[in-house]
């Protein structure tokens, strides 16, 4: 189903860019988890668009305004719903561009896949705007992980080819993954910041954009948590995250970079640390045979830039099946990876809240 | 549920490495698709141990039965069973590592998922083997595929640091994707099968392992086939390549090299060609949005080192609780990538005769 | 997922009774079928209580609001949003009976389902008021029917001993089913009615209620469609209509009846009518092997007494564990069966669209 | 997707009448659970063809052969498989009507949902032979339901006009359920069973042949299990029983006849009991919202007379689109529903493990 999500918990995601409204329905959601609204805006704050030229300047406040499933602060256990009204919508921007495909979005197929009757206007439900619902959504499986005492975060580690440091794999802890979410820029050093914040700057002034590389991370997962095959945290984490606009790539652990490294190497060895289980290195990135295993979860995903540019490209009106040149107005976020990390931690959030809700009680 | 994917076609697997039997239920296939054994045969033979040094000298010969969904040659659209029975079982060899976890296996998680009564005799249900019915259900979706003028293929494109040639992402063809399903080592160049071979081997004299990364692509499927967000081809592609154990990180197109490049370089262009619509380049991989575009589907899976080494290794026994030095003995692969190439074009058969089959027919 | 129908298409309901707001996503609807919004008002005007008598006062004029997945007027095949504000809550009426189990409702068993989170206000989420957006969803699915040229229907066959003609299972046809759809209370005869708003005051002047049955029909759905076993359109559309509160049975074709014939009376004899394949008689209710025949689909289900009664009633205080006498005050429904017809129907509509998206396409 | 449950368990059946072998994966079961082989043999018995002039002649001893899931005598927790070999097929019997459709069978619709090319054999995967594996999947989640001391039973409560006792509602114990399952012939009373077998035999000698009505009922199933609207109890245990062929209508407690009390006759009271809520009387069956009350679980399925007879019936044969005359060779049961008590009850259990692994553990 598009976009449903259905496994331990069910996330039910709806919505177009430019209309009337969106929202996401969360079911079977575990009951009496006290809800903190302010800590949801705080964290849906995180993927608003910001003022410091890194990205668009639509100005939506993107308040999401609870419908049901939540009573006397405390969640119900029966579907929570929220709403956001679209309220700044400016159709008319895009207008001239309805049937010439813009390069790397979804226009061409969308209308493939549905006949020509999906709302066009700014990619309608394939605009990244439906990441709004999805972070409201994470917003509250952050809460419920909280109360089980496991905490979620991310940061930006590259902007084209400005790095940033790692999370370390083993004493990522759950201080520093909360103290990334107070930046204004979701960099773990002040250095980083600034570079990256440099190249975002260039590539607006270039009229073109840049991607890059967030890394996201859990700590006090318990472990045994999972299941093999097709339901592993792996299979479900990257489910989730796919649903994100502009992801093209996933890893866990030390990821693609495993492969450069005998087995000898990239094996991480079990050690007893305080009568508990843990292992030495955390190569394997807190998931084996898709189940935790104690240690941190750790993956990365690869954003493309952002597929909006100003620039003149070159394109073909799909209903006409003339070749054109086109010219997109409108507001673009020259680099959509800041205002991404909390979309990936949402993925996680929810995957971790599922992959609890279907560990079997019997 | 851990072992069945349940999207447009459901795949519902089933075995241990050393129970009776391993196999497989298809639901949903298409009814009246000629199926052809001896295809079958020669796809499953791709995954089957080699007796060329680079894979375990377990000897199954893997004969699937087929039970059920098959008439007269074709599929009835009814479920299609095929089971494997277990011949060729040394359990002993596993005997005296039952509860020492081996590192980079699932023998802990899975204990603690299971509370300890999951069979643990060679991985169990957590072995690679179950990837034999898994790559059966990926033979019967070649030719599902096939019959719509649909070709899938993949190769070997890097062992530790010995790196082979990419497909092209344009011109690929269904020629290509088949001359290396001939090869006995799918590499794309002799030179680089060569190179590999000797790192294999080398690995293996060192009682070590290597790992590495496999390109899968699809040639000829419609553009227009696909879903956003949730159950777009990228993320039940993705879900799906996961199941296969040792798979560390996916990437769709250029994957995480996106990063690398500005907007303007990275946006594939719209062009007709021949009066259909295409793309200059192709660094999207064949799928925006969720959906195909007619390009060549193309993703990159990163394989993990196998764990299995015949080297001492330091790890715990999670029943007593004491460090123990481990060796494990037993038949293993001191390089799964070749066998795992025919695994990710199952993967990737599954996903899209699922992504056909969802696609609506009103 | 409680309140989630995931098959064909899927139909994800929200809300309490006393909340914010109730409401419905529908997800993979076919793309580009015209709605027509008034006719979906008189769809739900249906549903609405009557100020005649029959049910409760309550107000709710439950407009609508479409926040997505319409386009033009059109289905855009992505998520279709509607929402329901609650407009007229009245929440202290049932302050004193918030863990007074109120006999035949869910209070105490959703009390212990959900630890005592759940909304008790009014029933919450197991409200018959959460019928509002299943029946929006049966109306969309109405619409997309009849553009297939697809009819469905309902009457109420019994309110108590009070019964009415049945439809003919060979002969009902579009123009009878929408006929009762015009009636202000929805029997097929005016006689009928007149007796059954007599039982039905009857029973509201003596502080107490009444069940019946509802009889529903599909007439132009065409033959193979559907699934054996686990899918059949049996088996999907019991399961939706269990989702309509004080359902306590259903039958297809001549259901229970069937068991006092012999196997000669009750098979229906395949003939041949205008080189169509029909059945001289219709006992098997369009379904055979779960996959539609061509032949009228027909079923019946039973719905219980009004559990909401002024009469004081025993029971008991599950927080206090005291035996308790308990007056239900608020606004009752004296019987809920003729607000139940529109439910019914959108069971049927539901699941006969489900099970058209679900039929495959190659 | 037609074979498969997926709920809190899935259970994935295969096989057609006439193929090689039928069966069916269990997943998502919970591990640990001891399986005693010969309790399977016992249940799976009370299905198997009885020599008494009762039912078909079919002499299949269905052996059911467990090829993964249970080690050392447990549950592992990972798919359970097990498959019967079909050892007695006798194909040429239906060989002449292959394409003149059964009446009240499933040839002519399973020939159009699957264009022709579904297996025809016998009723290929329409067969009620599929039963076998749903029964073994019943029969393994009885034991587990039995590990938390829940004993669910059927019985026959009548065969055409011959009427045996019901269950009392509310006093119905785990001797009684256990007492019907020695019995030969699963009555509750001698007498009822001589006036059932009197009828049957009356049926086979006539050419013909009856239906009847089973309850089942289950005690000790723990309070506060299930969920509202779409994954009730009765939505579950309705999709699971509709799974078994013949079935036409299914009511929960006192079902339709519901419809005949008023409210205050129909409501039943709570009462505290020895410190525990209970019902004064059991109308509702156990199910309150689509969550367990804590009372016993009571429903009825009716099943339709077996719609194969030796009598000469009228009908079409749907390649040539000519009437036909019809005359069904072959082994045919003149009832089924003594075979079908344990199908009955192996839906319910099934139904209730599923909801028992739903329930959250967080």
């Amino acid at each position: 189903m598009s976009s449903l999500f259905n496994g331990g918990i069910s996330v039910s995601l709806f919505g177009e860019s430019h209309g009337k409204g969106i929202g996401v329905i969360l079911d079977n959601l575990p009951a009496g988890i006290e809800i903190d609204l302010d800590k949801i805006g705080e964290f849906m704050a995180r993927r608003a668009p910001k003022k410091d030229g890194t990205s668009t300047m639509r100005n939506e406040k993107d308040i999401p305004e609870i419908l049901s499933g939540l009573y006397e602060g405390k969640t119900t256990g029966t579907p929570l719903c929220a709403v956001i009204m679209n309220t700044d919508q400016h159709s008319k921007d895009y207008g001239n561009i309805a049937h010439i495909a813009r390069p790397a979005h979804a226009d061409y197929t969308g209308y493939l896949r549905y006949n020509g009757a999906n709302d066009p206007r700014g990619g309608g439900h394939f605009s990244g705007r439906i990441t709004a619902p999805l972070v409201f959504a994470g917003a509250v499986c952050s809460q419920i992980l909280e109360s089980k005492g496991i905490t979620t975060g991310a940061h930006i580690v590259s902007i084209k080819d400005v790095c940033d440091e790692r999370f370390d794999p083993v004493t990522v802890n759950a201080e520093q993954l909360n103290a990334v979410k107070k930046r204004s820029f979701p960099a773990l050093t002040d250095d980083a910041e600034a570079r990256m914040r440099e190249i975002i700057n260039a590539a607006r002034e270039g009229l073109d954009s840049v991607g890059g590389i967030v890394e996201c991370a859990a700590v006090g997962f318990p472990a045994g948590i999972g299941s093999p095959m097709m339901d592993g945290l792996e299979n479900v984490i990257s489910r989730l995250v796919f649903a994100i606009p502009a992801v093209k790539g996933i890893e866990f652990g030390n990821g693609f970079d495993c492969t450069q490294l005998f087995g000898s190497e990239n094996n991480d060895e079990f050690v007893i640390v305080d009568d508990n289980i843990m292992t030495r290195t955390n190569n394997h990135g807190g998931i084996l045979g898709g189940i935790s295993s104690g240690m941190p979860i750790i993956f990365r995903a690869a954003f493309k830039p952002t597929p909006s540019i100003s620039r003149p490209q070159k394109s073909v009106d799909f209903k006409t099946m003339t070749e054109e040149e086109l010219i997109i107005k409108g507001r673009h976020d020259p680099c959509v990876v800041a205002r991404a990390v909390p979309c990936v931690e949402s993925a996680l959030n929810i995957a971790l809240v599922s992959a609890l809700m279907t560990h079997p009680n019997i």
